[in-house]
């Protein structure tokens, strides 16, 4: 085994490699059928490889994808056309709004096993749209009542640009503060990249998950 | 999938399951035949484990355990005799000094796939007796020079015994002066459990590791 293949399992170099371990977080948590939010859209590559996820034989699972930016919606649909078949394209439901208010849209809790944030600006538009601190840390609120037990929120978070390292922050103490019987909260970075994006895995635990 | 499996796959709760995800990073490097250095022998735990990792069919393979207390290489021993058979506990060469030292026993630059280290007190044992920073720093010096392209040092750290957070910081501010040219250096904590032990895994970058 070369050390790519090991920075591809288990930890990772960059951005892009960052990624590539989320998704395998995801895989190893979505079964298909089940309900999923991409609370930013971006370019849609992740709400694509979810909906790929969620997808099972019949018409059942459901990806629900955010962003408040009308070119984050449009770049998302087209490639979700390109890259998805019909029954995969019809699991998707995007929302032109700010992730704070995902509660308005899935209103069951307990009832979604991921959602996923890629923080920071759209890679391709405007670097002075970004998400912000204080919204962030509200849609975090709320995709905490809406997981499912065994669900898991990963949020990818960059500290490079303006504002970016107080919305890290942010995360981090709302994930410090998430109660410890309930949630595994983990937080991984890469030290001698500093600004390589910081990587949190939120679990909520199930009763089969030992409480130490 | 429930939150225990996930739990178990890449992140993890506490002591115990920081140990398990050391174990499986292991798995994913070693190949029967591999020199490997257990710096902290501890109860011998980890040196059973490696054993176990590095014998093949022949006499292949080698684990060099370290510890500079009697106590901890008396209770390794006496484990590894139980634990292992008698191929397995032939691999396994124990060194009574302490691990900044481990360059005079192993001398051949890029040939171990392994360094682990576990830092802290002996379990069970005087609470007196722990690693100290300036000696850890030594000893991962070394480390990186032993560690064939590939290769990974784990190191887990802890922070709640006096003396501990000053020598997590030294093994950060090591592991952040990696060049990120030929080393990744990522570090692993669990943020709603501060007392959690946080985990280092450095790799040392081959030739197939894009360079990015």
């Amino acid at each position: 085994l070369q050390a790519h293949d090991v920075a591809m399992r288990d930890f990772s170099l960059d951005g892009v490699r960052v990624t590539d371990l989320v998704h395998k977080i995801w895989k190893q948590v979505v079964t298909a059928g089940d309900t999923v939010i991409d609370a930013t859209c971006g370019n849609g590559h992740d709400t694509a490889f979810l909906a790929k996820l969620v997808s099972g034989e019949g018409n059942q699972g459901s990806v629900y994808g955010f962003d408040l930016q009308t070119i984050a919606i449009e770049n998302t649909s087209s490639f979700l056309d390109k890259e998805l078949n019909a029954n995969q394209r019809e699991r998707v439901c995007l929302h032109q709004m700010c992730h704070s208010r995902l509660g308005e849209v899935i209103k069951q809790k307990n009832s979604v096993s991921v959602v996923a944030f890629n923080l920071g600006y759209l890679p391709g538009g405007a670097k002075g749209m970004i998400t912000k601190a204080r919204t962030t840390v509200e849609a975090l609120g709320c995709a905490t009542t809406l997981l499912q037990l065994g669900g898991v929120i990963t949020v990818v978070s960059y500290v490079g640009h303006a504002g970016g390292r107080e919305e890290y922050e942010a995360v981090r103490d709302f994930s410090a503060g998430l109660p410890s019987d309930s949630w595994i909260s983990s937080q991984q970075e890469w030290l001698n990249r500093p600004l390589c994006p910081r990587l949190f895995v939120l679990v909520k635990k199930d009763s089969r998950t030992p409480n130490i």
